[in-house]
């Protein structure tokens, strides 16, 4: 039986409802944190300040959801003093819940530059970069969120192995956004507001990065924070 | 007996050594990267490389102990099977270590502008700004380890209030960058450069802040974090 399987079973098996009921809370704050990005990737697309004003309202919301699950994982950890992988799996969500949070904020973030650059209309937008990265990061919560659900190592492999490719595409990015600003100052307003954009979109994929790593540390028991990729790949096939 | 000496007492009372050793360990981390971020700070101020690439050599270090540190979090859990205040310390310990560790990256990121400015040097940079505030979150970080060594609410609530300071100074700085950039076309790379370390500054205050709102916990008991600052003082004078 694969640690993979070991773990599924172990959710089904001896979990109780409440470590299942808060796994789930979890899911369902990574679902509200998912449509807040896209959400504020939607509204940067379109300019839309309606859209971006839901983002920054909502964000209350998702803090609320991260104290209460941080709640209820103290609370389980006082109750029934798990050890384990239970401990791990309350450790895992405490932390993923921190993430997501912060992805949150950076939604709200990106939402906040929406309206900044709806009142410097000076020059058309190059927002062809940050909607890609924005996509781009889009799916990486997304694989991170489903590697979470299904304890899925593969998958938490995948969206860390994106990340890398998010940092590059960054770094190109800023660059051609700066060579812009210098060939035309008046955009310099709107350019700097979306490669702050960019910078939160960035720091989404970091978090993304951080919630896959948790999935390697739920299923196969390694801490891969910080380890490069290919170190990654390797303790987890030699395990 | 106020909530501080009850918790001061417990902490020499009935904790034992490893929950001590834990929390110096906290404390440790805590002041390298303090040391990280006074040292980008000064690799800022006079654009020295080298001391740029020491911090960001060191940056794995910070790494290293973060993961120890957690692991001796989970294994006290294990052993000890802690409760109510043992239990919320050790768990504010693992959120504070977190942010100690985003601190040390961000410093890691400000030693990086360093070395893209010191490439880049077309103007006379505008540096003044950052070093302010640098000084500002370097203060807040320090009041925050302050605040957690000596469980001092009043302090911790200090630096909350300054982040906001912080906030304000950092979007009036961007805004002054971006007339310079204007003006300047010539300087947009430098100055885009300290935009992005400012950014990253603004980010250390608001993971200093966090501390300071795990101290609150601590003492006091009260989630405050996502709280507004006089809900923050109304919950702390009427608790």
């Amino acid at each position: 039986m694969s640690n993979n399987e070991h773990y599924q079973d172990h959710i089904s098996g001896k979990f109780n409802s409440e470590l299942e009921s808060l796994r789930n809370q979890l899911l369902a704050m990574g679902g509200l944190v998912e449509q807040q990005l896209v959400g504020s990737l939607e509204a940067l697309q379109k300019i839309d300040t309606g859209d971006a004003e839901t983002v920054i309202d909502r964000d209350a919301e998702v803090n609320r959801i991260e104290m209460s699950i941080d709640q209820e994982c103290a609370a389980i950890i006082a109750r029934r003093q798990p050890t384990a992988s239970d401990l791990r799996l309350v450790l895992a969500i405490t932390k993923a819940n921190t993430d997501l949070e912060r992805i949150g904020d950076e939604a709200a973030k990106v939402a906040k530059q929406v309206l900044r650059i709806s009142d410097d209309a000076e020059s058309p937008s190059k927002l062809i970069e940050v909607r890609h990265i924005g996509e781009h990061v889009a799916a990486m919560l997304r694989g991170a969120l489903d590697a979470f659900a299904r304890m899925d190592v593969s998958q938490a492999v995948e969206v860390v192995k994106r990340d890398a490719e998010v940092d590059r595409e960054y770094g190109s990015a800023v660059r051609s956004l700066v060579t812009f600003m210098v060939e035309d100052p008046k955009c310099v307003g709107v350019i700097l507001n979306e490669i702050l954009a960019l910078r939160s979109l960035e720091r989404v994929g970091d978090h993304a990065c951080n919630i896959a790593e948790h999935v390697v540390y739920l299923v196969e028991g390694l801490d891969v924070r910080h380890g490069r990729l290919d170190e990654l790949r390797e303790a987890i096939s030699a395990s």
